[in-house]
This record gives C-alpha cells, structure tokens and sequence, in this order.
C-alpha cells in the first residue's frame, strides 16, 4: 500500500460545498441511479450548475431538460464535483476524464469493487485519483448531502426519505443503509443538519479526512459518527485528538462484540480490531460513545444547542411526582446530582410557591402548575450558584399545561447561561408543544432517562475540555 | 394499622368493568373535576348507565343532559361504580351514602388526605370501606381506564391525552403523572390496552389487590407496572409469584437510587424499601425490569404479540450491511447468539439468493432486496430446527421496500410459530409501513439494540416460565 495523501480542508470541500455538479451516468430512465442522482438535484432545488454526462448521449441531447454532455471533457467549464453513477469497469475511463478536465473531486457512488472482492479495479481507481491529486469518496457509497447547498448526491427519492433541516450536526456513516436510515430519523428530530458523509470503501478519502475536513468546517458545531473500522490507525488517533478538543464528537461503533467484529469486517472490510483498543482513542479524545442509535440523536442534540457546563449539579423541577422519582433516578444512576439550593433561594421558592408545594428537589411544583409557576420557580432558582444546569419536566396532559407554557420554557431556556433539557411525555397534544420548544432550541426528551444520560454525554465532554484548555 | 382485607378478582371487577356508574361531583362547570370527568365517559362513549350526582341539584335538575341526583341514595337502581370527584372533607359523608346505597366499588379521584399530611381523614374513609366491605381505589388517584366498556375516570380531556386502543396490555401506575402520560404514549404505539389502573395512596385497594384482580383477569396478557414502593412486602411477594407464573410483567421501579427512594417517599409516602429487596422479588417473581420508560413499551409490545421461546439463536436478516453489525453487537451483548445452520439451510439459501450474497450470519441480502427475495430467504430458514426467533431488518428507505415487504413481513411473523420481531429505522415513508406490521401484530423497532432487549426479555420470561413448569 503505498502511502496516503493526506488531503486539507480546502481539499475536500469543493465535494461537500460545490458550485458546479457533473453527474456521469445521468439518465432520463427511472430506474438508473443516475436519473434518481439527477432528480433529486433539482427536487431540492441545488443552487449550483448542473450538467448531466451520459455517453450515449446524442448531439445537442437533454436529460430531464438540462444540456447533456457525451464525456466530462465536452463541458469545458469549471467543475467542482463529478458524481460517477454507472457501472464499475468503466469507471477508470470516466474517473480518468474527469482528471484532465480538471475537476475538483469526485464522488464514486457506483458499486462492484473491493467489497465483491475485485480489489484490482479499485487499486485502479485509487491510483488515478493520486496522479491527478483529485480526491474521490466512495466507490460503493452514497455520498454527501448538505442541506444549505443542497448538494445531494444520495440515489434515495425524496419520497423514501426525509432531509433533514439546516443545523449544526454533522453526521458520518460508514455504511449506508445507517447512514440514510438515520439521516431519515434526524429529519423528524428538533436539531438541523450541517453535512451528510457516506463513504462506503473509503478508499481514497477516509475517516481521516473527513474528521479532519469537519473540525475545520465552521458549519459543523458537533459530530456524529458511525464508525465500522479505520485503516490508518497512527493518523486517526492524531485527528481524533485534534477534533474532540475543537468541538463534540458522537461516535457509534459498529464491530464492539467478536461477531460484530466479523460481520463488519464482512462487511466494510474494515480493520475494526479490539473494541478497548478503539474505546482508548475515543477515551483519549474525548468522544462521547452511544450504545445504540436513539443516543445518537439524543446527544446530538443537547451538544447543538446547549452551553457547556463542568458542574454536574442538576435543579430538577416538576408538575408530576412520579416523573420526579425517575428522574433524581436517573440523575443519581448516571453520576449526576442535585444542587444543595442556598438558603435565600429556599426563602423565596417558599414565598412563591404555594404551601403544598414541599421546598426540595426535586421540585414538585404539583400537578396544577401553570407557565407562571413554573417561572417564578425558575427564575429564583436560576439565581442559585450551586444550580449548574436544568432538568425541566413539563406534562402537557396536565390542566395547567398549554402553549404559554411551552412558550415560557421556550424563553427561559433561550435566556440561560446554563444548560437546559425538557422532559415531556406523550402523544398528539404534547407533540405539539414539544416542536415548538425544540424548534427554539430547547432539547426536549420523552424520558427522564434519556434526558439524564444526555446531560451526563454535555457534562463529560465539557469536562475533558476543560482539562484540555486548562 | 388492621389486617388488611384481601379483595378478590369479582370484588375488584365492578370497578374495572362496570355496567352503571355515578359520578359523585358531576357538574355543568367546565372547570370542575365532576365535569371533565363525566364529559370524558360521554366522550368516549361510556356502554352502560351513567348518574351524575350533586348535592346542589335543584329538583327534576339535569347535568350535560343527563337526570341529575342530590344524593346516591335517590338513585334507587344498582350501582356497580360510584366516581368521587369533591372536596377531602366531604369525601366521607358521599362514602358512607355509597356504603348504604350498597354500590359495588369506588374510584376517590380527591386529593388532600395522607400525601398532605391529612392522616386521620384517610383513616376513616379506610374505615367506612371497611365496615361496608365496599373496595375503593385511591384517594389522590387517576383511578381507571378501560377501553373495551369504556369506563374511563381520568379528568384529563380527551384533547390533551390519547386514548389507546383495545388489547392485551394492562399497565398500572403508582404515579398519576407518570400513568397519564405513558398512557398517552402507548397510544401512538403498535398495541393496545386490557386496563390502566392509577391507584394513588392505595388506600384500601393495593398493589397486592391489583396484582391479585390482573393475574386472574382474561383480558390481560401482559402487565406494565410502574411500582414506587408497597405497603403489604409478605402478600406482595406471594401475589408477584403467582402473577408472574402466570402472565409476563414487565416493571419500571422509581427508587432505585437512595435520592429516588426519598423523592419516591415524600411522593406516594410508600416505603421503598432497598432497591436489592425489590429486585430479589422481582427475580424470584420472572418479573421483567425495565431501567426505561421506552423499554416499558418495546417490552409490552413483543410479550403482547410473540410467542414464548427458550432459545436464544436469533436468525438475523437485513437489506443493510450497518444495521446487521449493529444487529450482531445488540444480540451478542445482550447474551443472544446466532443459530448454526444446517448444511442443508445454507445450500437452501445459496440456491435462492443471488451470487452477492453471502451466506452467513446475519444474512445481508442486500440493499436491492424486494419482497420476494425476504421471503424466500426467510422461508428456508424457518424450516430450520436451529432458528429460535428472528430478527428481520427492513430498511424502507431502499429502493425494493415497499408496501408488498411491509406486507410479506406481516404475514411471514403472523403464521410463525417463532418470535419474530422487525427493525425499521426511518421516519415518514418508513413509518407508514412500519404502522402497517404493527397493526397486523409484528413488534417494530426503530432500533436494533431495543429490538434485541426485546428477544433477551422475552427469552428470560420464557426460561422463567420453563423452569417453574417443568
């Protein structure tokens, strides 16, 4: 293996940020992933150029309406992105026109390389990106996705799957089936999406790039990964470093039990050695780990939205008891705490609240509670030194629940300096008023477990970056 | 305290699945408890008789349209369920009229009695239930929900809460806030309702009584239980062993942790207990402990619709590489493990699968995979004697899934005499078809480590169940 370019922001980012797109293999049948590629540029209205390249295309031809090209070369015109969509042996040909065109880089989203064994024909494609030091991602992948640019190379119908709005998020796949799966689910989650990366064999552009690529990227406030294995072991230990002390990093490992090792190997044809080997760097560069998708999610969003804390001293407040005992629960059960409230705070909760209402924590502030409750409660306690962050449940099945609440924490949560997630359980009528807290940037959970586990992944991370600056 | 009486199955019934109910404080103000109370059983289209009672109603006087009484005792009809919706202090009196009007069983909605410090009135409502050997659940409670007669006490409005449908899925609730709201949540999922109990203090009728009513009850296949803690720890352990070798229940503990043990205290004024005494019952019991509210419905969902099975060789399908490594790491870490093929299963599948694939596990047919190709795959491995249970992932953002996958999925898992459970992650699209295998009884998961704790619960109850038979 001869050794690998080691490829910049600037490198990269025409393929992620492109102002003119070639799509090779661009077809007006249905049933071609080029047709699909093509589609969906224009469905999500790509603000760029576009020009369709299809070699069967006849003198002065169109697909679906745009000039089409018989070869990249016929163009002459700048471009920053070829997406090459047809099938394996003749991308060398396409791959190698589109280097003497000149283009910036390219996504492979075409299968039938090394992951089918033909490991020959892939040592050929990587070999012509390095002469023409035109970084490629993929093949076997479905490539980018961003949502400012509308830069959308995925051959999945917007019918099949949601975008996700603009955000913050950054979300890296190994594979494309959780990439695409998850992207679907982010896109009925309250957080906005920066960048979409699916690499598949990461042959030229790998984990190492991409990290790389996103902890520069000023778009990108926190990272999402799913990672099956790296192939440069010394070189991502040092980016990993470098990009969990520039911002968060929510990593999923696929390959953490023997056989799930295997089945990954099987199925990126990842190294994905030993999970303690790989749960050291991410120690060591201060990734957050989730065991399962929902985490994912979950994570990401607290990190988009909220400030970072190192104080792990939890105000929980209430208008329903049992959810009171979940939660100190789960505050207690993941390392966190309650706050011991200063005595003038204890006086004025006493003063505000009503008598029923018992001056501890958790706050049971009872079930009648309305917004003004709930803000007298929490402006006094926001006073509080010893409070460090928020655990806020709001039940919208209660009378005194309604969109002036929702409202209310919505403010409050805009307004503090310090961390705070919302708890609300249930269905049609308390959806609604959890949309309207998280599309102001509250972090809104169903349960208080994954509420807790979510302040703990803020609170762990701001404390590995805390050592680190200090 | 005096023994307590042990209430059976028909003492508890009438109260459950009444045929005449009166509502002690109906009233024409919407802002009245009564009210909201009374419009829920009109609302939902309450079967059997309803007496709205008032003690301010004028002679001939009429409540939302209904005859209207001053008191329960100038109803003269039978009456299996008296609804008690008035101020603590009155709350007696109407107790005592419900005693002599010989009604059958009572709901005290009220609060103000032990949970504010008000012990003596709580004892003396024990005292007339008592004396008239007449059950009553709570004070301070949701009281009951059932679906089938519709017998529905909650004072929530129907706009702020979901109801469930009709089902197996019977789940009781120490806590008010935590009983509405997952009620509220169960409603959005792929299941339904037997009865919800909210027993508040429980006064008279306990945790033992409802345990002991539940294990009996023929519409109850499964029980959810939120438990904070309970009064009677000898017959509860004798009623936990003997509903647990009958029927799976599946129970979230509040108190677990020392602050969640006096957060439960000063809320239900329950004496938790130690976490480990509990879990020794629950052990001993075949209970399954849920650490989630979400587990609470990933496990009531597979233990409603699957078959038991002692073993734990899961078949793994999937039409994306990701989801099987993440499938593969949830099985493995849980305990689970894949099946051994038959020499002759394996010939079977590579006869029938596409040279692509490879014929392992998990068995990744590829992400061109339609209908046709899962079931002929899954009917191969249905026939072997090493396949335990399955668990079939179905991305539906694909280009072969479709409605025609959704519904050879539904039909496969309903002629399966193996569990089977479906891992689809996804949102719009996605969901559609995931209702469509939910509706037909097939456990769907979001994601593959909840789908795999699901398969390790039901596995667990089933060696439980083994061992107590043979």
């Amino acid at each position: 293996m001869k050794p690998q370019h080691q490829y910049r922001y600037q490198d990269i980012n025409p393929i992620i940020n492109p102002k003119s797109v070639a799509i090779i293999g661009a077809s007006d049948k249905p049933e071609k992933v080029g047709h699909v590629i093509l589609k969906n540029y224009v469905d999500v209205g790509f603000q760029g150029q576009l020009y369709p390249v299809n070699i069967n295309t006849e003198p002065n031809g169109k697909i679906m309406g745009h000039t089409a090209y018989r070869s990249i070369l016929d163009i002459k015109k700048p471009i920053d992105l070829a997406v090459i969509a047809i099938p394996a042996e003749l991308v060398p040909k396409a791959l190698e026109e589109c280097g003497k065109a000149k283009v910036s880089g390219v996504v492979i989203v075409s299968g039938g390389f090394a992951e089918v064994g033909n490991q020959k024909l892939e040592d050929r494609i990587a070999e012509i990106s390095r002469k023409y030091r035109m970084p490629f991602i993929g093949p076997n992948c479905l490539g980018v996705m961003d949502p400012r640019s509308r830069n959308d190379t995925l051959f999945l119908p917007t019918s099949k799957i949601d975008r996700p709005k603009i955000g913050g998020v950054s979300f890296v796949s190994q594979s494309g089936s959780v990439g695409s799966s998850t992207l679907d689910l982010i896109s009925g989650e309250g957080f906005g999406l920066a960048h979409f990366i699916s690499y598949g064999n990461a042959t030229v552009v790998d984990e190492v790039d991409i990290l790389n690529y996103l902890a520069d990227d000023p778009e990108t406030k926190v990272i999402v990964y799913y990672l099956e294995g790296v192939k440069r072991g010394k070189e991502f230990m040092e980016v990993a470093k470098r990009t969990g002390n520039k911002k968060p990093v929510v990593i999923i490992k696929g390959g953490r039990s023997p056989a799930g090792v295997s089945a990954a190997h099987s199925h990126t044809a990842s190294l994905a050695g030993s999970a303690e080997a790989y749960e050291a760097v991410f120690r060591q560069s201060g990734f957050i780990v989730a065991e399962e998708l929902d985490d994912l999610l979950y994570f990401a969003k607290i990190f988009e939205t909220q400030p970072l804390t190192t104080g792990n001293h939890i105000a929980v407040m209430t208008n329903g008891g049992g959810h009171g005992v979940l939660a100190t629960d789960a505050l207690y059960l993941t390392g966190l705490q309650f706050p011991k409230l200063e005595p003038s705070t204890e006086k004025a909760l006493r003063k505000a609240m009503p008598p029923i209402v018992n001056i501890a924590m958790p706050l049971d502030i009872g079930g009648e509670a309305d917004a003004q409750r709930y803000i007298n409660a929490l402006e006094i306690l926001a006073k509080d030194p010893n409070v460090d962050a928020f655990l806020i449940i709001a039940l919208f099945q209660t009378p005194g629940a309604d969109e002036k609440l929702a409202n209310t924490i919505a403010q409050f949560a805009s307004n503090s300096k310090k961390p705070v997630v919302v708890v609300s359980t249930g269905s049609t009528y308390t959806r609604s008023h959890t949309a309207l807290m998280e599309a102001a940037g509250v972090p809104v959970y169903d349960d208080p477990v994954a509420a807790a586990r979510s302040l703990a992944a803020l609170i762990k991370y701001s404390k590995f970056r805390n050592k680190m600056i200090v």
